[in-house]
C-alpha cells in the first residue's frame, strides 16, 4: 500500500508521500514515490504515485522518454498546460497497459497505478490532478481542496475538518504530517521515510524535495504534540448532562 | 455499511452503533442494531451487529428463541459467563448460516455478519467481544481496549492516540462520538440516529439505550466544539524551522 496526498491551496500546493513498497508484509523496501521536473521560472511539476511500483515506475520512464499525446511525442517539459500534462500521465499509463497489461493479467495480477500530479505551468494558475489507472482523471477544486491516493481512509477527518482552500502552506504541512501519521499509525504497509514538496504559487521554481525520516525532530514533535493537544481537548471537552 | 465501536474501560463498556442500513445509496432506512438483554441484579448484556440486516436479525431472534450450545438450549439469560455469551452468539451465527447460507450463496449474495458481545453475568468481570461471521471471536484487553464493526477506517485515527483503559467513562463517550462523526462526515452509508449504551462496572444493571438524532443538542455542540478545537490546535502547532 501507499499513502498520499496533495493540498491544493491558494497559496500553492503540498505534495506528500511515504516510501514504502512491499510484496507482502515480510518483504517491505523503500522507493520514492515522487518525481519533479520542470524548468526554471517557466514549469515545475510533482508527481506521486500508488499502485504496482513495477506499473508506476514504467510510467515515469515513458514520461521521461516521451509519449505520444495528439500525434505528437511529448514529455513534461514540453506540453503547453497542467490539463495537458495529466492527459499526458494517462496517456503513459495506457502505454504501459498496452505493453504490460495482458502479460499481468495472464500470471493473475492486477494493473494497478494512480498518480497524483500538481505543478504550475507559465500562463497558467497552479493545478493538482488525480491521474486513475485507466487514464482519466479529476483535478482538485476550492471545494475539495485536497486528493489522497493509496491508503485513504485513516488520514481523512483530519483533513475534512480543517482543511480549506485557504489554510496557509504551513498549516497544510502540519496537516499532511498528521494525517500521515494518522495512516502509519495503523498500516504497516505505510512507512517512513515519507517525501514532501511544498510549491509557493507563481514562483514557476522546483523546490528542494525535504525527507522525513524517523530522526526528524520537527516531525516527532509535531506527532507527540498533535496527540498530546487532543488527549487534553477530550478533558476539556464537556460532558453530557445526562450521563 | 455500519459504524459499531466497544470501548473496554477500567469503569465499565461504551457501546455505541449507527441505525443506517442501506441496498444501496437511493434505498436507506433505519433500524437499531443495539441489543440489549439481562436480568436486574445479575447480568447485563448489550450486542451490535453489522452486516447483512437478514442475518444479523436472525440471530438476534435465534439467541432469543434459544441456542444449543453443548447439547443445552441456552439463551443470553442462561449461560454461565460471558465467553458462553460469546460462544451463544457464535453458535446463533453458525445456525443462522446453516439455514440460509445456501440459498444466499445460491443468488450471489454473501453471508456477512459480525457482533460485539459486551457486559458483565456476576461472578465474573466485564467482558467486550468481537464474534465473526464464521462464529468465532476475539476479546479486548487493557492493551486494546476497544473494538470496532462496519466501516472501521475512519473513526479509528482519534481512538487510537486517545484511549486507554484507564480513560474514564465519560470520556469514552466523548471519543465514541467523535469517532463516529469522523465515520459519518465520508460514509453516507453511516448515519443518524446512533444508539448509545454506558454500561458501568459492577451495577449488574442494564442503563438506558441513549438515543443521538440531529436535534440532540449535545451532540451538535461536541462535533462543533471538536473541529473548532482542531483547527484552533493546528494554528498554535509550530511551523517547520525549514520552511
Amino acid at each position: 500500500m501507499t499513502y498520499c496526498v496533495g493540498l491544493f491551496l491558494r497559496d500553492g500546493l503540498v505534495m506528500l508521500g511515504d516510501t514504502r513498497t512491499n510484496a507482502g508484509v515480510d518483504n517491505v523496501s523503500t522507493f520514492s514515490k515522487l518525481y519533479t521536473t520542470g524548468t526554471e521560472g517557466e514549469r515545475a511539476l510533482c508527481l506521486l504515485s500508488a499502485g504496482n511500483l513495477g506499473v508506476t515506475q514504467a510510467v515515469w520512464n515513458r514520461l521521461e522518454e516521451g509519449v505520444t499525446l495528439d500525434d505528437t511525442p511529448h514529455t513534461l517539459l514540453s506540453v503547453p498546460s497542467m490539463f495537458r500534462a495529466a492527459q499526458l500521465v494517462g496517456a503513459a499509463i495506457r502505454a504501459v497497459y498496452a505493453a504490460d497489461g495482458p502479460a499481468l493479467k495472464a500470471q493473475g495480477l492486477s494493473f494497478s497505478a494512480s498518480f497524483l500530479v500538481g505543478g504550475q505551468i507559465k500562463g497558467g494558475p497552479p493545478h493538482l490532478f488525480l491521474v486513475y489507472s485507466a487514464g482519466n482523471f479529476i483535478q482538485a477544486t476550492p471545494d475539495t481542496p485536497f486528493l489522497q491516493i493509496g491508503e485513504h481512509k485513516y488520514g481523512k477527518p483530519v483533513i475534512t475538518r480543517v482543511l480549506t482552500h485557504d489554510t496557509s502552506l504551513g498549516d497544510g504541512v502540519k496537516l499532511g504530517l498528521v494525517s500521515m501519521d494518522d495512516t502509519m499509525r495503523t498500516n504497516l504497509s505505510v512507512g517512513l521515510p515519507l517525501d514532501l514538496l511544498v510549491y509557493r504559487t507563481d514562483t514557476l521554481t522546483l523546490p528542494p524535495v525535504r525527507r522525513i525520516g524517523a530522526e526528524d525532530s520537527y516531525f516527532a514533535g509535531l506527532r507527540e504534540g498533535w496527540s498530546s493537544r487532543m488527549r487534553q481537548t477530550f478533558r476539556d471537552l464537556p460532558l453530557p448532562e445526562w450521563l
